[in-house]
Parts: structure tokens; sequence; C-alpha cells
């Protein structure tokens, strides 16, 4: 039987091989026309420590209005500590409702399980051509896969600042 | 008296009888013009496990705002795994209006409950012609009903990804 | 003192002057130019097991903005099974914000309390002639009114499907 | 230290001077052109019982989307039983979103309390002549004012009705 | 190991050094084309008491979709008091969409966390003029992040209003 998270999360500062249990997860959607969940995956699969300081959990869900439940339970019973939530809202006026009610839930989620769940939505009517299309579905979810990582595996640490006097400015 | 849900699953692991416990709910509504509940429970019926690895619950509620909560007592009262919710917004703005609110009462109630509730919505605008209807509300309720079974009775196993490098793309 | 709810409802089986303690809320506005609530009220006192299987419990709050808190009041506090909710959004589009954000409390309250809220609103707007005007009032109050009635004290039995292959179809 | 509000509640049974402990809460906002918060105080401290069956609390925060969770926190740690919120939405559509947010808020912070707050907002596009808007916010700041001071210190008992057949009707 | 919240409050009172712990979040996004975060750091450190009545704490999340878990997270595990959040949300629909969703999470973030949470958006389409949009990034950065420290510090005395008749205008 599994430990409870935090029973794990104990071990892992004094257990090298359970330092293995971060996990990252990617959710995505039957009905999307592209394979978002495997870009993401191979992305994922390519950022160095995978496999040794975290590994991917994969799920996929009907529709993008299931990505949220899903991601939560991806985070409350499967022990991710974040989760990548992918999917392909349509052109019509109900679909940009319904991603509007997907994205607010998907929120809601996050705030429920004090994680962060990345959204990351392709809209169908982004471009006509498909090529483009598939560019932008890999581009994404790659893009952002690879940022979660970064971001969960070498968290910047929280420090008071410095008072150093940094000048502000366009980056 | 019935036994709680959790002890209720500890048994099913270990008593055969208790398997047909998993409780698949329907809930649809008095103002649809389709009985959509009916078409859902034909096509549950139909699936293979049906009384045996899984049993259908169902209730029918006044309009689609009802839906949430009625889904929620489903899962947290009558020991549903998985709802499946049925109703039919009208073409008017304030019925529009009213099924994002129901929308977004049953994305609410899965994240409360940590369980799948389907929303399936036909809009009454969908098309004109009444015959097509009838087949959009029966089509749309087996579809979904049966997807949830597939989802509800062989959920896909959660498992890191083998670091196969599959190659994304279109499907 | 009044006993809490479980206690009550546990005495319900054995007691039958208890009987009488389920509860019906109706809440209604100030600001309704009609006495939406009246009419809610004198329906359910026409139904048969008033007063024996079932009273009514009332409140009046200043703007339909105020239902939400009161109905879940009504629930947690004043020990109501049901309530339906009674109001009448005005025709400008600040009118229309305020209804919708008046619908999104009543459909949260519901998921708070597990409890259903029936919201019967009245747009000012569906009709210029104030007889017709009164005349939706009053049916839509007495209408949901006596729905509620037959939910709370005669609910349909929530069986598992028979399997006796209904067919479905338009109703 | 501050006894728990369930106790000072109970004392105030017994207790005659702590039946001043009633309180009601006044938050307004920096932003806002006019004092509306004075407006709301002078009316309230006008009231009958103002120092004596209760007493008014303050808070200025920066801008409207703030009063929810000040108003939140005058209810859980100041104590309050009901709250006037008073703010002064803008004219640009964002403006205008901002304005949905922050009732949304409120609407949220009086279920999570199980309290009444009221917004009263004064809309800026309400009128272009700034005599006429200052009488706006005034009155409405005085009249929701001493609406919920009666709400709050003369509650309208909670009675089952009593089948008398008042005839419904426009008021 | 850190002491519980409430242990160190109790500690301020009685221990100079840890007056030192008041803790003021900066979180920002690496999305915005601004430092905004520079800005209301460099804001933060010319306040008179920072480094000795309070600290700062700063995180970068990658979209402003990411400020609301991120600003829970410093309240409920960094022990911020109050955050001040920053973004800058683009000008295409979808992005006013994104911005809705976002600011919905943070007003949620707030009631779940009963602290103040500032949202500090600039819009991409506030101006075209690059140097005068860094203007409004500077400017919109420092007076929030100052008035946030004077509400956090000093804050004003939340006092039973004192019936002295102050006469209500325009301010």
């Amino acid at each position: 039987m599994r430990a409870k998270r935090s029973e794990r999360r104990g071990q892992e500062e004094t257990d090298p091989k359970t330092v293995k249990e971060l996990r990252i997860g990617v959710v995505d959607t039957m009905f999307a026309r592209f394979d978002m969940g495997a870009s993401a995956r191979a992305e994922l699969e390519s950022c160095s420590g995978f496999g040794e300081s975290f590994t991917v959990i994969s799920r996929t869900v009907p529709g993008f209005k299931d990505l949220a439940v899903a991601a939560m339970n991806m985070i409350q019973k499967d022990g991710c500590s974040i989760v990548v939530a992918l999917g392909m809202p349509g052109s019509a006026p109900i679909d940009k409702q319904c991603a509007h009610e997907a994205s607010q839930g998907i929120m809601q989620a996050q705030l429920m399980t004090a994680t962060p769940i990345l959204e990351v939505f392709v809209h169908e009517d982004e471009s006509d051509d498909p090529q483009v299309l598939a560019k932008v579905f890999d581009d994404r979810s790659r893009k952002h896969a690879r940022k979660r990582v970064l971001d969960a595996v070498r968290p910047r640490p929280v420090e008071p600042s410095s008072g150093s006097g940094c000048s502000p400015g366009f980056r």
C-alpha cells in the first residue's frame, strides 16, 4: 500500500531513492484533435532529471470540462506536486463558454488543493492551417511542460529581498 | 441500513457479490422535451457488466439548475462513483445564462465531491428539425453514458510514463 | 430549545407528531412589485398534507442578492429541507448582471448545504402589461412552490433501474 | 481577551450591558469620490437604539475589490452580525468587470460566513451631475444602512405560516 | 523548524526581534513585459520600517493565472500577512477573459485565506506608447505596494464610531 503523501515527503529528505517520487501530472483530452499529452510527455522525458528527480503521471479524460476534477484527483490521490492540463476548445460560441467554465474549474481546483495546475489551451481558431495549428499544439504543450518541471524541480528560493535597490524597468 | 461508502468499498475487494455495488448515477430533468434519461439508461443496460459489475441509479429533477445539487447528493448519499447529468437548455438569452450558471454549479459539485459528473446538454437551438434534434438527444445521451461506464468500470491504469519516446502528432 | 435536525429527523420515523416538522422555506424580497411569497404560501397551504406532513417557514429580505444567504440560513438554522427563493430582477443591464450574481449565489448555497433551493425569478421585462405580469408572477410562484412540495413530501424512490428496456423518446 | 462570539451571544440574553455588543459593520473605500461611509454612519447614529442595542464598527479599504475580504474579517474577527459594504465603480468597461468580480466576492463572503453583507454600489455613470450623484450617494448609503439596522435589531420572527389564506397581489 | 503563524504572532508582542517577521508578499509574472515586481520591491524598501517592522518576500510565476495559488501559498506556507499580485493582461479578447478568471481566482484566494491580496493589473492596451506604459507600470506597482505597507504596518484602529455626527460629503 502506498504511504500517505506527507509520509513520502518526509522520506524524501533522508532517502535518495524516494526523491524519484516527485510527480508531475499530465492530463489531456480524448476530444482534442492533436495528441497534446504526447508532446508534453516527450518534452518532460527529455528534461534532465527525468526518471531520477521526477516522474510523470498521465491521464486522459473525455473533454476539457473533465480536466479540473481529474487534475484535482491526480494531486490528492496520485500525489502529483504539479499538473499540466491540456485541452483544445472549439471555435463556436458555446465552446468558448465551456472553455470559460473549464478554466474557472481549473482555477478553483488549484485553490482547493493549494497546488499549481497549468492550463494549456490551444483554441481551434488560432489558425486555419492544420500544419500551423499542429506546431502551436506541439510548441505550447512542450514549452509549458518544461517550464513546469523547472518550477517544480528547481524552485526559486523564497528569500526576503536584500534591499539592494535593483532598478526596475522593461525586461 | 446501508453501510457507509468506505465500508462497501472495502468489501468490494473481498466479496464478489458487492462488486455489483459500483453505481453510476443518471440525473435528468422534467422540463426537457426528450427523455434523455431513458436513452442513457438503455445504453448503460446494454453495456457488458450491467447488473454485475455496475448498477444504475436514476433521479429526475425539475430543471437543469437543479442538476448540480442532485448529482452531489447522488454521490454523497447514494454512493454513486460517477454521474451523468442530462439537460436541455432553451434558446432565449436568459436560458443561455441559466445554462452557464447550471454548468458552473456542476463544475463546482465535481470539485466539492472530487468525483466526475458528466454534463450532457443538448441546446434547443442545435436544430429546428424535431427529428434531427431527437437523434441528437438520443445519440449524445447514449454516447456519453457509455463512455462514463468505460471510464468507471475499466479505468485506464495510472502509470508513470515509460519514457519510450512516443512521437506526438494529430490523432 | 430546539433539537438538532438529525435528532428531529430520527424522531420522525417513530413519532407522528413530529412528522409535521418537515419544513419548506419561502423567501421573497421587499423590492419585488408583486407579493410572490403570498402566492407561494397560498399554493402550499392548499396542498394536501399542509400542517400535517409539512409546514411552511417564511422570510422577506430586501433585494434578490440577499436571497442566497437567507436561504442558507433557513436550511442551516431553521431546519428547512427545501427552500423556494422568489425574486424580480429589473430590466436594466446592471439588474441583469446582479441577477446573474444572485443566481450564482443561490447555486453555491445549494452546494454548500447539499439542499435544493429553487430559484423562481420573474424578469420585469417578461411583459409590458401589468396584468399579464401579475399572472406570470402568481402562476410561476404557485407552480414552483407546489412542485417543491411534491418533491419534498413524496420523493421518487431512488432505485437501481430494472433493466426493463423502456424505449426512449419525446415525452 | 474578547470572549468567543457564541459566548457573548449567550450573555446577551441575561446581561443588559452586553446587549450593546450587537455590531453593525460599515466598510467603504478610499477611492470613492464621496464619503459613503460617513453617510451610512450618520444614519445609523440617528437610528433609535444606537449606542444601546447596537454599535457601529467602521473600516476603509483601498478599492471596492478589497471590500469582500474586509467584510469577512469584520464578521469573523470583529464580531459584526451584519455588514454594509459601500463602493463606487467607475464607468469604463474594465471597471464594470471589476465591479462584477467584487460583487461575486461579496456574495461568496456572505455564504462563507452565513452572514448578510449588503452591497451598496453607486455607479459613476448613474448621473453626469455631481450634485445629483452626491444625493444618490447619500440617499442610498443612508437608506441601506437604516434598513440593515432594522433587519438586525428587530428581526421579523420566523414563524410557520398560519394558513390564513392571505390573497396574493401587487403591493 | 518555523513556528506556526499563531505562535510567531504571539511572540511579536513580546520579542522585538520577531517584529521583523511581518511579511509582505510580492508575486509577479515572467510574461509581463515590465519588471513590476522590481518596482514594488524598490518602493517597499524605501518605506520606513523596512527590514525592521516588515520584510518582503518575492516570487515570480509564469503567467497571471498562476498568481492566485502562488499568493495563497505565500500566505499559508510563507507566512505573509498581505500579498501584492502584479500582472499584465494582453489586449486580445481571450486575454481579457483569462484576466477575468485570474481575478476571480485572486478574489477566491483572499476569501479562503481571510487575507488581503491586492491585484495590480496593468492592461497592455492602456497605452500605445511604451514610455507611457512603462510609467503606468512603475507608478501603479509602487503606489499599491506602498499603500499595502501602510495598511499592514499601521492598521487604522477598528473602533466603534463615536457618534460625533461627522457630516458626509465629497472628499
